[in-house]
């Protein structure tokens, strides 16, 4: 194959992807990115160059990332040790303090710098910046071994209640890529830590939000755990329910159900979860045919 | 290959462009379409989805056509029989006619036809809306047998003296394509056939375009014509002199190369001949490495 | 009477104009321009005039064209010969490129022409350019000899399906005054034949006019066809609907009729059947207090 | 004549004024307005019936009005006197009040609701609005019986430092009609009676107006005063300066003349001094080929 | 004291503002201005730096003027008397005319004067400017001696028919500080004496204004008109249904009551009723806690 | 003193501060904070405050933040000890890491969240959000014992190159307050530690500041240092070179005079050196007629 005729093939494969790149022109397009897709380097040049080509042909995406394994490491590191109830972190101040500077201050920092040096315009914004996520401490209740409830204090683990998607369109319109942190604010200016998959999904509602991506460490929402052919290209409400009944979604896939299903009933256009470990994930759902993951109707 | 696997071979295909999307993003590119590749309908479809290309990954093209063909078909359908002296058509009232609907009516038609078929948005212009072209007799003398200058009447060929790129300014902010015909206004009101390399030209440095490639129906600048691998892909203007004195540069290439020379000098940021006969050649020039024709610097 | 007292009564004519100019001011126009006007030359000259002046006081004009006569000129000259269907010209390919080469590459760009040489800012457009007009093939059904219905094929005659608006916005916006021609793009790129005055009543919906125009051959509706003193100046559609049961309507005006009134229907301010063979006919519609055609209520 | 041929003399006048409507379109035309044309109501009707045209068709005006008469007559009732020193009026705190209030809050305040009442939108405005116009206290030296120099007290009689044009612009851009009166602030909130005539040139310098009109009560610039035929059409500065050498030019057509001159080399377009005797004069020195009135040039 | 200790005091003043600040930051605040605060020059200079503070910290101030003592005195300086009908001036045309010069070439142009020589940018108004206020005449019918009514002709005396906002929103976009008059068009260009009160409710209901303030020389609603301490802070619509029964609330008050019910009723957001002889009593009412005068709620 | 006495007093002090709230209405004010004002929490809320206030009256304010003591502090706690050169940190990676998110996920987080929470609307950046700030390696050499000059590798302490406000005109034109912690990006992605003052400078200059204001532990410069009121309120550069040669500046002002130097000369209006640990600094400065610290002329 000569240079030319190589040229022409890799010309044929962009002219492929136009339909696409036209029907999506124009659209807002929320992320959510965590998981091994984000310690994996490869994986994580990936995403960001994923996105910047979403950029380019004139699709408005919002990058919301999550951050577990570090703020562990981080916390180990200050050794401060944490008690998890129910799956929540009970965060004191000096827990959110480390879980803030981990977030906000290294995390979101590095994506914004990978996505510039890549010829990017990224901004990075914690919630509490521009009031962008408003969160009240949330409510846990606890059967004790007498059958009473107990109220729980998860400490600063909040619920978003307002989102002020202002600073987002203000970045958006100008051809900034933001970049988000799960960190709220509360009323009084105090720090709250929040779900990223809500962060995500209350965001996307906000923005009325075309598209919203889920990147995870599955395939995507599959009839039988165990047999990756039984992923589910579409799922409604009611396929959702009986799986749950079935028990075949469960645990931590649950609130990312959960939020998908708000996320569309508040008028998102469509939700999708995918499997992040895939390299291009994202150009594989949004430009090719049948997508890869599972997408909510 | 399973499909995921293919997909992100195309994946990295796309991503791969990135980097000339980011540097071609915003810029103004006129190009200028005739010859074999506006035969030939492989071609042709082939020029109209690498304008969509560049359309949707935020470039604004601005296609200016030729159209000598057809012209002469209808002519002779018509039983109009044409003069030519010096390679120009002595061009009357019936024969400009017959030129303006052939060019405006039935070739620009198309091509905005099929443009918008595959999902752009394109308006088609000549020379005479919006005032674009405004032209005069194109003057010519030639000896006579003895010796002294004659006046040659070339009737209604133009030479284009000034260009108001207004309308293409406000179709171009306003997302759509341009494709420009190469009839221009007299003063009175009289229509001028004018050249369409020409045309591309001063269109190109009206808009202080940043590029403009002209699709031809040969490699490029060749140092010797009967050798491919002789392709020059840049040349400057000393290199064209030299060039014209050997004799390599002659014929149907002097006007061509005459307009590159003076659209640069006007201020249009690079220019280049293509060969028009290779598929995708836009998309070659404007997103590989070296490109595939010759570029004046 | 002395130079100065001319002037002072041409000044008071303007000033009688005024409150015409400020009650029209920044209204939309809809026109519909065929027939006598568009091929006497003097009354040619009177319509672009008029428009031209409509523009200088603040309206925004919109010009729609026929164009008969041409057309078969041509078809005659390059030997095809038309068959016609309850008045429909049965339109294969061939007829149809030349159809669109008169209208678009020949009368359009006349008219465009005349009126930049006058001082406007013209651009022609064909109902291709920016999908302007969406068209589908035109269904006819005729009794066979039988009684039995038959579906006629009309060939390229089409029946508009969408009016996108907003190239046409964009130019007025601009100050442009955009011709239009009746032709439309079918949804897989394939050229129509519209009918010119559905064409203006189309656009007229579309861009919410204040008024559209029909220039006629007729003085308007008169009650006695054979008495031009028995011209109605306003109509509804109940006396439309005598008119038409007693017989007095009929032939081509009931499509005229018919356009009038579903523009009217769909939010048209006013719609107004005029004399195309007065001289200045527009103006003296806009600009005196009775108007000389028939207005619809 | 029937009304229809009436009708299509009446546009045939519009359509003449055509070009001129077209050359002066989104010009900025400034209008001082005083002497007989206030006075006689029918003059003063044509007057503002000449703006509305104007502004109709797309130019700006800004009218600037004098008022000597309706002074005089408000302080002969109040009983104040006056003194004049050259041809100036002497003006205490009393006096400026009173002429504030005749100009701002019954001349202009006339005109402004004369123009509204024909369908303008008209706003009234001092010099004193948004410190359009910002004065000092005019100086005046008088050879004393001794030959030396004595410093004359005119009181608030100010001479125009700085022109602040922001509220013209807002409400020209707007489409209003600003009326202005000419009363001057001082640094220190005082208040100064300005010329008229001045006020205009310095309006129109401010605001680099394409014209300004002079509405006088002479025919403009007459070679021999007796003789109307000798008006000039034309006049340049060594013109001017040869005919008050003459002593053809004086008395109070110095000041006009000055200021004339001195708004030409500020950048004003061109100045005419017309004769506002004439009914619609504005419209015919603007709509007529030769005007009535002299130009500098 | 140091004069660092003072300024920081200061400076804790100004920061105890800024809730109040940015609670009003883009509000349009309409104010009644007149009475005792118009004519003691003290209060007058308050008024006038209370509402450019307004307008340094964001807010839109609206100021509109009575007048009645400076009209009194002119129509007596010109020899003029007035009779009354039920508290109400029979205005003749003479008298309209004085009463107009007073307030818009008198008063209305000092405190524009005022305002821009400490700083501010202002423009004067009166309603008859691009048509803001609209009026009619007033009817009045007073009851004979025999029983029978009387319609009573008030003279030139209007009722706001219709407020056409556009100028203010206008000037206030611009940062203009609008100061308006109280006189009123009528439909043919007449001239209408309106209540000042009721235009500025008027005024602030076409500009759906946050807050109307009256300046007026009482207290506020007193419940006991003897008794300072008696000030109702707050009042609804049934509160002063009853204190007009209980003759509380009575002559002057009523109409001011009036107009600030009604505003309230048309959108405006709150409607305060103050002292204007308290200096500084805009800055108290607005960026205090209670504030000092009554609130229509 | 009644309450109303009270508030008259305090609007009284309102009202004076209304001449410098228009002189700085709609300037740009970078702010360096740092030092004791950034420990002490009471002097931290009174700069916010200020700030606030600031921004309230249309000023339109930049802080860019310092942020020594906390960083040492979670070094330690993390157990990584740093070496100095010439008061230069020596910084490694993993001291960048800590750094980075002690700067931007902490001091910058909780300034953010302390601005909101009064109600503010700000947002935080890095040097590295939209390119900000570009900086490269900060060459060092030390002479050896034996004369000779060694390059000391200071690891990633950075110079600023480049500063892109793009996203600071952004912010400030939607009405945002920028936070700016001294981060900056290399060219390959990387991270350095840049000097918060200069970064001020440097971004002072960019944005053609009216003014930027150094906060820092010391009066301003004094002539005498042991003497308070040897404070100079003006210097100009040769007043500097003279200071310097004298031995009175140095030290830890040294690079503070530098940068306040260079940014006059790069067009930005005025520089002070005020004392950070005086509350309200920023107002006494700003809104008293001699300010409180020095500045640069």
């Amino acid at each position: 194959m000569t240079p030319i005729e190589e040229g022409i093939g890799k010309a044929g494969v962009l002219v492929e992807a136009l339909p696409y790149i036209q029907k999506f022109a124009g659209k807002t397009v929320v992320i959510k990115y965590g998981g091994h897709a984000m310690v994996d380097p490869v994986l994580k040049e990936s995403v960001m160059l994923d996105i910047l080509l979403l950029h380019s042909v004139g699709i408005r995406p919002v990058l919301v990332h999550g951050g577990g394994p570090e703020i562990n490491a981080m916390l180990k590191k200050v050794g401060i040790e944490s008690q998890f109830v129910q799956g929540l972190r009970v965060t004191d101040a000096q827990t959110m303090e480390i879980a803030q500077m981990v977030l906000v201050g290294k995390l979101n920092t590095e994506m914004v710098s990978m996505l510039n040096s890549f010829g990017g315009k990224s901004v990075g914004l914690s919630g509490k910046d521009a009031q962008l996520l408003l969160a009240t401490k949330k409510p846990l209740q606890m059967p004790n071994s007498d059958g009473t409830m107990e109220e729980i204090d998860l400490g600063l683990v909040g619920e978003i209640q307002t989102v002020t998607p202002g600073i987002l369109n203000t970045l958006l319109e100008q051809g900034y890529i933001p970049v988000v942190s799960p960190v709220a604010s509360g009323e009084k200016g105090e720090t709250f830590n929040v779900n990223a998959d809500t962060a995500a999904g209350k965001i996307a509602e906000a923005l009325k939000a075309d598209k919203m991506l889920l990147l995870t460490d599955v395939r995507g929402i599959l009839r039988d755990v165990s047999d990756p052919a039984s992923l589910l290209s579409t799922i409604n409400r009611d396929e959702v329910d009986n799986l749950i009944e079935q028990g075949v979604l469960k645990g931590g896939m649950l609130p990312k159900v959960e939020c998908a299903l708000s996320a569309l009933e508040q008028g998102v256009g469509s939700v999708h979860i995918l499997d992040g470990r895939i390299r291009h994930a994202i150009l594989l759902e949004l430009f090719t045919d049948g997508g890869i993951g599972t997408m909510f109707v």
